[in-house]
């Protein structure tokens, strides 16, 4: 089997440190790649720190993952050695039911999650803080060549997150339409949005990102700690795609800034359940929506339209020994924009 | 000035008490009518005891009028002295800002409410509860013959108010509807919904209201009172349309009973701000939408629709010195669907 060295951690308080893995022998319709670089994302951070429930340690979080394939399945005929592909937040669904068959994987009751779930080998599932890694092809997407790796692995989760409620919610010529939030998420959201033509606004906690904001996309830029910030922006948008998790008193003021029977769409889990006047929808024929990742083949859309468009993460390169200190960097909002792990340090 | 008599309340914990107001001389396009029965809906009750913020005293309530026109003004063309006509929520807008030209008369800035608002003349406007109105004729229904007039009152807030998101979200053949709660809104969303087609199944408190569930076209009850109601719902309907203020710990197991993707629509507004996890939409790509009313054309499509399909309120028919008493029977449920005030009786 073949063996794969990462980083693990131990325990919610625990730090990252140097394991090796084994990843399973990739069978007639799989692939195994060198990962090359994977991101970190908040919700990486999340799972380690036991913020969202209980996890089985040792942990290797990582669902960003972008690699090269070495080695493919007896019945692989979409990938052969030496293709770029990445890996998202999932490795695994059933396949013939009716969420699988409507391309929303995502949401297959059987889909496997790419780390802290079990595999269908009953073994835990160890994400891309590591160096190899065995996958079904048909879980896996073609990275275009004119994206470089580092850039192209946070589009697996942070592009996802944001192309699809951006695209099922109607962002486009002649909308106008606010990002809220501008971290690993809201970066991409402002790019792509402005690439579907959309006027994009970006509403962040300050000012201090407003240069890359504008360098994004972004046409408008407003920051909540100015005064009367939502209020001035009452019946402003036909969209607002909300990568943070508001607080509440935030909630109903940003729905407030939706034009007659627009939707508000929610990326981000906030911890905590969150408040809201039912007015503030009904006042209004307004939508609050979720949305959760995408299906594979949107996700490869994704990945087509960003390489069409010229469009990446923002990304800081990190050692894998840095991984400790990202985390504290990410939950401080001091990343620009993401953090990625150069695997060859691992 | 036309005379009318009328049925006030003077204070948050008043009693309503016979009362003559006047009534604009109709303009050249506007026309007269004669109040034959006002439907009394929950809103009335919440305005009139102050809970939904301060009004002005003493107040007439009532938005959901049906009489017949017996003076119209010069340039009025639409009606003529003996059409059947009704009155909603509102009586006036600007009709030139984008959203009445789209047909959403409802949220125009400008948009006068039936009662508990101010006219054009800076006056009061004062409601149904009344035995005639002045109201501009664009703003007036055309009530079906094939409907009669106790009956269809209650459509102009609870149809439409039903119809509206029912029509907007898809109801129809092939789609399994829950309506939440059977009172005057909920009895006529599950009679719309199943006449468009939909399966239907109620939510309700209890299984008191079941045979009548059936009879107004639902194929399934539930009763929220017997163990695991919802548990059992889950991931079930492709639309949920809630007719009452949920209570913040149904909320996120209503929503979970949503399928992937589908919508919860609220109607109601409950006096206290909602909390729910915002997990229940995110994991699922769902949705949580308001709606209000809807605008004069799609108001009077709801009418014809009614009658096409022979589908009207049930109701009872009241005394104007049985007002106090029904408001007392409405908060506790008691009402059948609907109770209308046959004005000959103010």
């Amino acid at each position: 089997m073949p063996t794969a060295r990462a980083y693990a951690i131990d325990s919610p308080t625990g730090r990252f440190h140097p394991a090796t893995i084994t990843r399973r022998e990739p069978g007639p319709t799989e692939i195994l790649f060198d990962i090359k670089f994977a991101g970190v994302c908040h919700s990486d951070i999340h799972t380690a720190r036991g913020e969202w429930g209980p996890v089985n340690y040792p942990l290797v979080p990582g669902h960003e993952l972008a690699g090269v394939v070495t080695q493919v399945g007896s019945q692989v005929t979409k990938y052969q050695v030496g293709d770029l592909v990445g890996v998202g937040c999932y490795v695994d669904s059933c396949g013939k039911c009716e969420l699988c068959e409507g391309g929303q994987e995502q949401f297959c009751p059987e889909a496997i999650y790419t780390y802290a779930d079990t595999g269908r080998d009953g073994l835990p599932t160890a994400g891309g803080y590591s160096t190899v890694f065995t996958v079904e092809a048909d879980y896996a997407l073609r990275i275009p060549s004119s994206i470089p790796l580092d850039k192209a692995a946070p589009l697996l989760c942070a592009g996802i997150t944001t192309y699809a409620p951006l695209k099922r919610w109607g962002a486009g010529p002649g909308k106008r339409v606010a990002i809220v939030g501008m971290g690993g998420l809201g970066h991409m959201g402002v790019q792509i949005a402005a690439a579907m033509g959309a006027d994009v606004a970006v509403i962040s906690q300050t000012r201090s990102k407003q240069a890359d904001g504008h360098r994004f996309g972004a046409s408008e830029y407003y920051a909540l700690n100015e005064p009367d910030t939502l209020k001035k922006l009452r019946r402003s948008f036909d969209l607002i795609v909300s990568t943070v998790a508001a607080s509440d008193s935030d909630l109903d003021a940003l729905l407030e800034c939706l034009k007659i029977n627009a939707a508000f769409v929610d990326v981000g889990l906030p911890e905590h359940p969150v408040t809201l006047k039912m007015q503030s929808l009904v006042g209004g024929n307004r939508i609050l929506a979720g949305s959760q990742l995408a299906g594979v083949a949107e996700t490869q859309e994704m990945l087509d339209f960003c390489a069409e468009h010229g469009l990446a993460a923002q990304v800081e390169v990190i050692s894998a020994d840095q991984i400790n200190e990202a985390y504290d960097k990410v939950v401080k909002s001091q990343v620009r924009y993401r953090y990625v792990i150069d695997t060859a340090t691992i």
